[in-house]
């Protein structure tokens, strides 16, 4: 089977490392001119003039990037499969439609207003209690379209900074910790859910994910379970779907925002899963019975952000993975990450901190937890 | 770096695979006219027109397949690095210098004579005690220019179908099984050992590799480190080495032949081990710290010979992971593999089972111990 991937990234290339030795072949479309997947056949497509080209050679379409047209993949699903669906891709991309979409499935979130103008900020930022988040409705990623209000009297600041026409404002949730889950739904709607991971963000951008989680009430991984169940099953969801979570002191869940695709979040299991969520990812499209995602050890994940680390230092720790981009490097970018496996925690998190010192900018670890 | 392979077929794949998470790139020369590889850069090369540009495109240079002219590797040598070196090569393409080596190092084998016409053979045969094995010295290839004597009078019958002009011939061992030790030699002299597998073969194809042993002493595992060891550091080698082995009825090791690559009974190590033979060769030509070789479960490898396998059915199997090669179907070809983990013996047996019944002609699996 051909599949067509929308983005020609990292995501794209890690799908498709997976996705060889299932016999599949790969086709990406970069619509920004400057593709780094170097694997498959790419498509450098910056004037949408080869979608025609594109869509011939693939049998079912996916995507490494939500921030799509969506009228873009409405069109693509009128000629191939597109999983996950289009209707995914709007709500995924929009934080007031994502938000009443976890309020219609009870799904709690921190508490939040939609505003239209610096007025309106201004009045959610005094209604919710300062300090607030706001945040773009679309196309936010990696902390970029956001803003944080210390005090209502900033939300002109803020508005102007944002520069969007819709915002959500947020309560400030007093978390322990991010957390987040991953599950993978299948065409026949099978669902398989991932161990949670803990992670860690600097500067909107992840750093490090831990999973599983030594401290991890059954109940608590169960409840997140069947929050992202719901979200799959009232989307007909198919593929992997990543949803971010705070948990707060008592153990509850508040929903942060969810992905419609392969996640960060979820790297750790190239390496600590039995099967990763790349290979899911292509099993679920496809039609193919879905793997097992049972951890295969205490697995934390760091990510290489701008600068190339020392990875032949980092290789010498035992069970480290490195899984490079392929990319230059400028500041901010992901450019790679390593995966560092244990036997246990104590082990995991002072080979983590090794690893950490071969990273140059990389922020030291901060864990919920005591091994 | 760029890494360049001689050879384009499945081992070259998967080097490729297990190479663009460490960076690299690769440059692929395949001289057949009939690359199946399906990644990297290919150079097409029948009439031996590429070489120049191949090597300037490259850092490094391995290979997948070690029948190869030794003198287009010394040339190669003279421009860039090849690893493992043309000695290796040379050694291990034949097989009268592999016996001598085998020799020299104290490695024990079957009892064997050269023999360099057909009453050589006949006296050979006589002298070994029939049946005997005879073999081609050069080219060998998965039970190609082989035959086996009943009787000294077959000789002239053997000699005119190998149509060699020198042959080796072996005693026959009543072994108990086939085993064989895979090790990889870092640039700096540094030595890892796999786990050692147990191989079934039929029709002088590889159908199954199983490792760990679950009744391996570990005198046993030892004592094959040992001979491989001195081999590695005999010929100064650089990157994986396979080497075949007899086990008798009393557990003393006899080795049968060596190959100056990644092999078949090690693809167990891709999902079966913390880093695979491919990524650990891939360290050990670039001068990278080499992985931990410690086995993770129970594995079994499946080979798919000629005819693709039922692959839904085998994904249904808990923990069974697929490796297409992307070929057209063909008698006797490789086309996939499949490796199969599990908790413990019994449970990993029967899932071999339920994945052999998914392979059409796949011979039962016959297993040297019970579980």
């Amino acid at each position: 089977m051909n599949i067509g991937i929308l983005g020609a990234g990292q995501l794209g290339r890690m799908l498709a490392l997976a996705g060889y030795p299932l016999g599949n072949r790969f086709t990406l479309l970069d619509t920004t001119g400057n593709p780094s997947a170097g694997i498959g056949e790419v498509i450098v497509d910056p004037d949408n003039q080869h979608l025609a080209a594109f869509l011939d050679a693939v049998d079912v379409v996916t995507y490494e990037f939500e921030h799509l047209p969506v009228a873009l993949v409405e069109e693509i699903e009128r000629h191939k499969p597109v999983y996950p669906s289009s209707r995914a891709i709007a709500v995924c991309q929009n934080r007031v439609e994502e938000k009443a979409l976890f309020d219609r499935l009870s799904i709690p979130t921190p508490a939040y207003r939609v505003a239209s103008s610096a007025e309106e900020l201004e009045a959610a930022a005094a209604e919710l209690g300062c300090p607030v988040v706001a945040k773009s409705v679309t196309e936010g990623y990696d902390g970029k379209g956001q803003a944080v209000l210390k005090s209502p009297e900033q939300a002109h600041e803020a508005w102007a900074q944002i520069g969007h026409a819709q915002l959500i404002v947020e309560a400030f949730v007093d978390f322990v910790r991010e957390v987040s889950i991953i599950a993978v739904r299948g065409r026949d709607g099978q669902v398989v859910f991932y161990p949670m991971a803990e992670n860690q963000h600097e500067g909107g951008i992840l750093r490090y994910s831990i999973a599983p989680l030594p401290d991890l009430d059954d109940a608590v991984q169960q409840t997140a379970d069947s929050y992202i169940r719901a979200l799959l099953d009232e989307l007909d969801y198919v593929g992997v779907l990543a949803l971010e979570l705070f948990q707060t002191r008592d153990g509850a869940l508040l929903a942060n925002e969810m992905a419609p695709r392969v996640h960060n979040s979820g790297h750790w299991t190239m390496d600590g899963a039995v099967t990763s969520q790349f290979e899911n990812h292509l099993r679920a499209i496809q039609g193919l019975p879905l793997g097992v995602t049972r951890a295969l050890a205490p697995t934390c994940m760091l990510n290489v952000i701008g600068r190339e680390g020392d990875y032949p230092k980092m290789l010498e720790i035992k069970e480290t993975h490195l899984h490079c981009y392929d990319k230059t490097e400028r500041e901010g970018r992901k450019l790679a990450h390593v995966n560092v496996l244990a036997d246990d925690y104590a082990d995991l998190l002072a080979k983590v901190e090794a690893c950490a010192d071969a990273l140059p900018g990389m922020p030291a670890p901060r864990w919920s937890f005591t091994p």
